[in-house]
C-alpha cells in the first residue's frame, strides 16, 4: 500500500507519510486568490456488484474520478485525495486491490493520495463487504470559478458521453439485471454487446484532461456533473435563480443499457432521467458565441460533444422537449 | 441540516452551499509558506454503543475532535471539514442527530462543516446502523510544522488527560462491558462512579484551544495524539530515527475505567498500553529548558500537564519504567 500511495506524490507533497496527517504545500504564486474546494464521496452500491464479480480493483478509480469531476465543476484542479475504507475483518490482498484502484485514479488526475484510513469493524460490516469513501481538494483562482452566476440565457448546453452508468442508479439496475433478468455476473446483457460484468463495472470517465484546456476561458460559464438524480438534479446545479434549462431528448443517442434497464424494469422516461445519467456524464454550459470553438476544439481533441439544449428564462430546472425522439 | 452547516461557516467560506463541492478561501497573508494539512477518520465501534444508547448525538463531536488533533499534532488550525454518512435507509431525524453533534464539534474549534455526502445502500449497511467518516484540512506555516525533525535526545514528554477511552479500544470493552459483565447501557459501571453510557460515549477531547498558544514556540517540538494502539504506538510517530522514548508508568493516575476493563477482560499491562490511550490523551514533546515554563503556561489556563518521561537515545520505540508503578 505504501508503494501504491508513494507512485501519486507530485512535487508538492511534504515529507514522508506515516506521520498522523497528510502534508501538502500547493503552488500559489501563479494565482490571484486561491480558492480550496473540497467534495467527499462514496461509490454507492456499485460496490455490491464489485463483490459480485470478485474484483474490487475497479471501484477506486470510479471514486477518485467521481470526485475529480465534483470539484473539476467549480473550475478546480485536483490536489491531493484521501480514502476511507471501512470493512468487518481485513483481508490485506482485498485492500491492496481496493487501494491500487485509487493510486491509479490519483495518478491519472495527477492528483496525490495524501492519505487515508482503514476501518476494521467486526460486526458493523458483512464479511466480505468493503465501504470506500473519498474526499477530495482541488484549487481555483477565485477569478476563474464557474458556477451559476455566470450563466446567461441563451447560453448552449454542451454534453458529453459517460461510460455507461457511472456510479449512479445501482439499485435499480442490480434490481433489473440480477432479481429480473435473474443474470450472472459474466452473463451477456440482452442487446448491450457486453456482459453484465463489464457494462457494470465499466468506470465512471474523469472529464478533467478533456476540459482542463478550457478552465479559465470567459466563454465557459458553468459545468454540471450528471451523477444521482440525472440531468434532472444536476443541471440545476449550474443555473442561477430565473433561468431554466431546456434539453432535447433524442440530440444524443441514449446508450442500450439505459434501454434495457427502462425496457425490463418499466421505467418512466422522465425517471430514467432523473436517476441516470443516460450516456451524458458532464455538461458544459457555455456562451453561445463560442459555441462551435469549443465544440470544434473538443473534437479535434478526440472527445465527442454533442449539443444537447439551451438555457431559457425559467425556474431553476430542467424541461425537456421531446419533439426530436426517436428522430 | 442546512441551518446546521450555516452554523459553523467563518468568513474565509465562498458562496452559498449547495454546489458541488465546498469553496474555501484561506486567509495566508500572515504565511511564509502555506502548507495544508489533511486527515480522514472513522469513529469505529464507538458507533455501536451510540446505537446502543440510542443517542447518535455524541459520535460527531467524537469525530471532529479527533480529526482536529490529527492536523494539530503537525502544527495545523482546522480550516474545515466535510463528512460522510452511509446507512442502510436514512432516517431523517437521525442524521439530524449525527449532524447536530459534527456542527457543534466544528464551531467549537472554529472550524468550517465545508460539505459532506449522505449515501442510502440497502442492504449493505443494517437496519439502524450508520458509519461516520470525516475529513479535516487544516493549515500550518512551513517553517512551524512540529514533528519528529524537530526532537532531541533530552526532550521531555508532557501528558495531557484524556476523557476516557476517546474513539480507541472499543471492540474489547464492548466485549468486557457488554458481553462479560452483561450491563446495560444505564447500568452502573462498577468501581467507576458513572454508567455506562456517561463512561463509554464522553467525548473525544480537542487539543486545540489548550495547545494553539503554543504553536510557533520554538520549544514545543512534537505532539503525539494518542488512538488506536496507545502511547506505544503512537509516541514513535513523533520520534526520528536514533531516538526512543521512556515512559514513567505510575506518573499519572490511570483513570477507573481503564482498571474495570484490565481486571474484567483479564488484559497484560502491554496491551493495556497498546490499545487504550490510559488517561493520556495527547503528549507534548519539549525541549527540556522550557519544561517548566510549558507545564506553568498549561496549569495557568486551568489543565492537567503531567510530566510522564522523557526522550532518550534509542529505536523509535517506548520503553515503560514501572519503577514509579503504585507508588
Amino acid at each position: 500500500v505504501a508503494r501504491l500511495v508513494r507512485s501519486t506524490a507530485t512535487e508538492e507533497v511534504v515529507g514522508a507519510s506515516g506521520g498522523f496527517g497528510g502534508l501538502f504545500a500547493p503552488d500559489l504564486a501563479s494565482l490571484q486568490e486561491p480558492v480550496l474546494v473540497a467534495s467527499a464521496d462514496g461509490v454507492g452500491t456499485k460496490l455490491e456488484v464489485a463483490r459480485r464479480a470478485g474484483d474490487l480493483s475497479t471501484v477506486g478509480r470510479d471514486l477518485v474520478n467521481h470526485c475529480v469531476n465534483d470539484v473539476l465543476v467549480q473550475g478546480a484542479r485536483p490536489l491531493f485525495f484521501l480514502d476511507y475504507v471501512g470493512t468487518g475483518v481485513l483481508d490485506p490482498e482485498r485492500l491492496v486491490e481496493l487501494i491500487s484502484g485509487v493510486a491509479a485514479g490519483c495518478r491519472e488526475n495527477g492528483c496525490t493520495l495524501l492519505g487515508g484510513e482503514t476501518a476494521e469493524m467486526p460486526g458493523f460490516y458483512r464479511e466480505g463487504d468493503y465501504e470506500l469513501v473519498g474526499f477530495i481538494v482541488g484549487l481555483a483562482d477565485r477569478p476563474e470559478l464557474l458556477g451559476p452566476e455566470r450563466v446567461r440565457s441563451g447560453d448552449r448546453l454542451v454534453g458529453l458521453p459517460s461510460a455507461g452508468l457511472h456510479t449512479n442508479g445501482y439499485s435499480l439496475a442490480r434490481q433489473v439485471v440480477f432479481d429480473r433478468l435473474r443474470l450472472g455476473i459474466d452473463d451477456p446483457l440482452p442487446g448491450v454487446g457486453s456482459s453484465v460484468r463489464e457494462a457494470l463495472l465499466a468506470p465512471h470517465l474523469s472529464y478533467l484532461r478533456c476540459l482542463e484546456p478550457l478552465l479559465g476561458r470567459p466563454s465557459l460559464h458553468a459545468l454540471a456533473h450528471v451523477t444521482g438524480g440525472g440531468l434532472t438534479d444536476n443541471l440545476p446545479r449550474a443555473l442561477p435563480e430565473g433561468l431554466g434549462a431546456m434539453v432535447e431528448v433524442g440530440s444524443w443517442a441514449v446508450p442500450p443499457i439505459f434501454h434495457l434497464i427502462q425496457e425490463q424494469g418499466e421505467v418512466s422516461d422522465e425517471e430514467m432521467l432523473g436517476v441516470f445519467n443516460q450516456g451524458i456524464g458532464m455538461v458544459l454550459v457555455v456562451d453561445a458565441a463560442a459555441l462551435a470553438e469549443v465544440v470544434g476544439e473538443l473534437r479535434r481533441r478526440g472527445e465527442k460533444p454533442v449539443e444537447i439544449g439551451w438555457v431559457e428564462e425559467g425556474q431553476r430546472r430542467v424541461r425537456y422537449d421531446r419533439s426530436r425522439e426517436g428522430g
